[in-house]
């Protein structure tokens, strides 16, 4: 059981949101930007996608237990929207469940590391200008939001 | 006098940054995503970038007063950043000082209003991806900063 609690007193985390906090707090560490919950396209939405310095497109699903993992039939469609595709788990996961192609990333609320890294299988030129403005804008509204709430009342 | 004080109880914004919030508030109702005080490059920094719909890259730069605008030797170098370039000042501003190839927006802490669109000059492509993905990773590091200040203690 994670225990990691959000400081700013918001509503608790869900044990995925906790492990993809860890994450994002290792990847920004390598110099990622990082956003939660990021729609690549209608249908999709990705625990987190991180911008490398060069431009590169890491997606990471964060897998809290074995069902979390075995339910989930759509990580698959994630694929063709990032250069590398992570699974991340927490130290008790049965790791050897997950397919060996996917790099691999354990962690917690408090951290992360990367324990296999994935081949690059790099996103078409066009998709990749596409979702780097999508990401810009959807970072940048939601900054806007917690930045100028009362803006939004409007 | 601008009278619009920071919600969020932060420290009082200073003129030019009361004129921002107004501006950003009626570029995101045009679907605009704002970023506040952003770096196109080393030595520059934009008042407000916006990044449009299109992919349309929108400079503003917010003058608080006369003395604001006479003593800034550095907007023109803003230009070759941005689709288009916009001055926003306040219903006081002696507007006939300002050049009439750019742009002017008039508003205050609440809102703003386009009295003056000035014509698009396209950024170059290369430098457009540059700026597009520079602007994703500083949007998602500070939003990244405000949802968890916890983890730049480390």
């Amino acid at each position: 059981m994670l225990d990691a609690s959000d400081p700013a007193g918001s509503p608790p985390l869900q044990p995925g949101q906790v492990l993809a906090r860890g994450v994002a707090r290792h990847l920004r560490d390598h110099d990622f930007a990082c956003l939660e919950e990021f729609v690549p396209e209608r249908g999709l939405r990705m625990d987190l996608l991180a911008v490398g310095p060069k431009g590169e497109l890491w997606c990471i699903e964060c897998k809290s237990c074995r069902a979390d993992f075995t339910s989930d039939g759509k990580w698959e469609g994630y694929l063709p929207f990032a250069d590398r595709f992570f699974f991340a788990v927490d130290c008790d996961f049965p790791t050897e469940i997950l397919p060996d192609a996917a790099g691999l990333i354990i962690g917690d609320g408090f951290g992360a590391e990367v324990v296999r890294m994935p081949e690059a299988m790099p996103v078409a030129t066009a998709r990749r200008r596409k979702l780097t403005h999508r990401f810009a804008r959807v970072a940048a509204q939601r900054l806007h939001r917690m930045r100028d709430p009362m803006g939004m009342l409007l």
